[in-house]
């Protein structure tokens, strides 16, 4: 009765607890203050552990929030990288990442959802979120004007696919394979990439 | 002390009165056993009235769900008005009958949105009300293979619209006019309804 407690895993330092930590802090500054708001130092200081080891663990606030957030992946990646895809192919690429992403089984995107739907602080998170990352990295690929109107359209009609699909579960939307739906909403997003505009 | 207390507008028989409590049973009766299987017979009996005054007020258990949810249209009624429309106008008709019913100022949709992300029982409704009065009533209007699924991303697009000013408050879905947004979402809903297909 007098052994000392065991602390499974959980000795001063281990990266698995300072990430927790770390996410834990993001969380709370993301919903008090939103994502413009919240800092990478306010963050680190509420979780006890240097700037430094915030950026190692995380790299971007972006990325920081995505796993606050626990979105299965991070937006700006998959924009980026659209870079080394014809333009012709780019509105298949987002719309196969995004469903994939959003929808794939074990997906947290529904609490994602479900969350902004009920929560102001979550909401703006999302909004600002949205804005700053998908918006602003996927205007190198939109031509003409309008370009973010025409990328809000675009998160739109994913993230209402995701929606009829997770939380309404609409049979027509929930059936179908992930890349066959990608497929029939493809045209869509290319023609709001590149299409001729007003359409 | 001894006055009889005062009643305003509650004597019985009250058409007000009656619409209330018939709608109050409404809520009850799909929250808890869905769309499909609530009844008109059933609603009746709860609200202490005759079927046939539900009729009289509501007219059919889509309405009575509408009214219930406060949905601010019943889409069965611009659908089945689409007849009248000529065929290359009816998706700037269904865009912006849809848009400007559920993004008006002072249209609860938001709350209709955010109900059915986080009451299973409200999502199943709006599901099956979903099934049965858009993509029912909307079966005409669809040429080519893949009706349902084609309504189902005509949904997933304004939703998703909806969702993005209401709840996320996304600027460049916030600030157009809602006619503005109609028109260059019409010819992607347009194309849903009578594109190629495969697209």
């Amino acid at each position: 009765m007098s052994d000392p407690p065991r602390r499974l895993g959980r000795r001063p330092g281990d990266p698995e607890r300072t990430r927790t930590a770390i996410l834990d802090a993001a969380r709370r500054a993301f919903a008090a203050s939103g994502f413009d708001r919240a800092t990478i130092r306010a963050i680190a200081q509420d979780a006890g552990v240097d700037p430094a080891l915030v950026i190692h663990h995380f790299r971007t606030k972006e990325a920081l929030f995505a796993a606050a957030h626990r979105l299965p992946f991070d937006p700006t990646e998959v924009l980026d990288g659209l870079v080394d895809v014809p333009p012709d192919r780019r509105g298949a690429a987002i719309a196969q990442a995004f469903l994939r992403a959003m929808c794939a089984p074990g997906s947290p995107a529904a609490t994602l959802l479900t969350t902004a739907a009920t929560h102001e602080a979550a909401a703006r998170s999302l909004r600002e979120f949205v804005q700053g990352a998908v918006i602003e990295h996927g205007r190198p690929y939109v031509t003409g004007p309008d370009a973010e109107l025409r990328l809000a359209l675009v998160s739109a009609q994913l993230i209402g696919i995701a929606a009829h699909r997770l939380v309404v579960g609409l049979p027509a939307l929930v059936e179908p394979d992930l890349d066959a739906l990608a497929a029939v909403v493809a045209p869509t997003i290319q023609r709001y990439l590149d299409g001729p505009w007003p359409p």
